[in-house]
């Protein structure tokens, strides 16, 4: 197995509970996933104050989810957009 | 308001579950978006039987969030590659 494929286990901390990462990713890269998906359970749960974890871990995961399809289809057309070009 | 942003809710099953999405995407967009987090609960849950809901669903959003930040890197790139030619 290749360095950088080595499996790394890096704790974070999402909504007061800490989860152990198994992984090939960097430190740097799991924290920035984790402070990204604190700060989206956060601002979900200003907007739905009675929400209990699980709803609101649902709800973000839900969230993210759509900002990746969106993202993804803004990423087809651009290719799109290339292949026709050449 | 434009007809096109008027809010609809919508009913998805997440994990067994009802959530209302209320938003202004459309069914289809809504039901994929809910598809996609419960195979992916469903992968995760494959992996590690004895987790909680409330952990399954951290889980499924981070590794949500760990797929978008990719994409988003690799639609950066292809942006200043872009920006690069022209």
């Amino acid at each position: 197995m290749a360095d950088e494929d080595k499996q790394t286990k890096i704790d974070v901390t999402i909504n007061h509970q800490t989860y152990t990462i198994v992984g090939t990713e960097s430190k740097e890269h799991v924290e920035q996933v984790a402070n990204l998906v604190n700060e989206k359970m956060q601002d979900i749960r200003e907007a739905n104050k009675h929400l209990d974890t699980t709803k609101l871990a649902v709800l973000t995961a839900l969230n993210t989810m759509n900002d990746y399809l969106k993202l993804q289809k803004e990423h087809e057309e651009l290719l799109t957009l290339l292949e026709e070009e050449n």
